[in-house]
Parts: structure tokens; sequence; C-alpha cells
């Protein structure tokens, strides 16, 4: 048996209102959860980005349909979305635009990463397929 | 202008082999790298499951394509899987098989989800779709 697909991955922000902010600003991601503890983002038909408040999921969370264990983030971590083989210099203006500065780019595979940072200084990559053989 | 998808998403983990070998055996994810400072595993073609050694990253890595640049998540991190909604039943069997507790399900938006814990234990999820009013 095999998982179909990454559903959910999470981040831990010190302040969800400004990771919500440059997510949507930079990725137009909808907001779909909005609340003290959490952001839900929607990259794309089911598949979330998860932003976490630091420290606020460490007891867990009652629901009406079960418990949600708790869980905590911390530190500088890493995520990269896909995009188009074409639209790489696209992008590069796009985070030019929004004043989002590019820490580094890198070929491998066949493929090529832009590398920049969050609010919190997670590390985002944008990345072709072929950097995984794909495409 | 938006991302395609989730291309990588990432684990910081104190053991690479223990590790990857509990994400093998459970999901069958075959590993495409494997070195001292990280696994590859492919979830599914152009989504990889990243598995970093704890303090492994810390100063970035100069490759042969430009300067992968450095990161190092800690905590317990949460990430979730997609799996059929006609699947949950059999899910919950391999897990059993496997020697993996389940530590809590839960029934949102008439989706379902499965927790429980990797070896460093960050918390996994097994979650349909339903859950983010997809399918």
């Amino acid at each position: 048996m095999k998982p179909q697909s990454i559903l959910e991955t999470a981040l831990y922000v010190a302040d969800l209102d400004v990771s919500e902010a440059f997510y949507r600003d930079l990725f137009q991601f909808p907001t779909l959860i909005a609340d003290e503890r959490m952001r839900a983002l929607k990259i794309v038909e089911g598949q979330m980005l998860l932003l976490f408040k630091l420290g606020g999921s460490t007891t867990g969370e009652a629901t009406a349909g079960g418990f949600i264990p708790p869980h905590d983030g911390r530190g500088v971590l890493h995520l990269a979305f896909r995009i188009g083989e074409n639209e790489i210099a696209a992008w590069r203006e796009n985070l030019k635009r929004k004043n989002v500065e590019i820490e580094s780019e890198v070929e491998a595979n066949g493929g090529h990463s832009i590398y920049f940072r969050d609010p919190d200084g997670h590390c985002l990559e944008l990345g072709t397929a072929q950097l995984w053989n794909v495409g």
C-alpha cells in the first residue's frame, strides 16, 4: 500500500498574520482555515500548506470528531514547490517584484531551483520536476 | 503565478537509516538519494520526502550546480499523506501489521484521519482528501 500524495505539509511560524500574508501575496494560496492556532492555505486541490503558531499546538486539540495529536516544530525548515521549466524567468521577476531576495540558484539533474526565505527564515525552493528526473 | 504542487517536504531525524527503513517499510517509498546528510524518498512521481540528519545541513552545501542554502529543523513536525476513502480499514490493518501504534483517529468535513508517530515522534497523518473538501 502506498499513499497517493502529500496532503499536508506544515511550517511553524512566529506570526500567523505575517506568514499568511507572505504566502498569499507571493503564491496566491487561498486561506481555508484561519484561527489563533493555525492557517490552512490551499496550494492546489488536495495539497495544503499548514502554518502553525510556534508553541501553539503542544497539547493537541480536542474536536467533535476526535483528538488531534500534539506537535511543535522548531528551527529552520525546508519546503519546495514545483514550477514549470518555462516559468523560471517569470518567477525570478515575480520574487523581485515582491521584494523577496533570491538567496541562491542551483542546477541539478537538468532541473533548476530558486532558493529564498520566508518571514521566519524557512528555506523555500521553487524547483522544476526535472530535479527528480520527472518531466 | 502559482506553484503547481508540493515538490519536496522535509523532516529532520536523529538516525537516517532508522527513518529511511521506517518510511520504506511502511509506505514503500523508494530511495533516490542516500548519503550521510540526507535521504530522498519518492512518495509519488514529482513528490519527494526528504529526510535530513538533525544538525547536518547547518552550513549549506556547495555543489557543481550551485550553493544549496542551510536549514535545520527541530522539534516535532507534522506531515499528512493522502489515502483513498476506501483504504482506511486497510491502512489500520497495515499499521497494526507493522507494529505502528495508532495514536488517534479524527473525522472532519466528511473526511477521516489516522494519526501515528514516526521514529522521531513526528506527527504523521493518513488522511482522505474530503478533509479539505476534495473528492
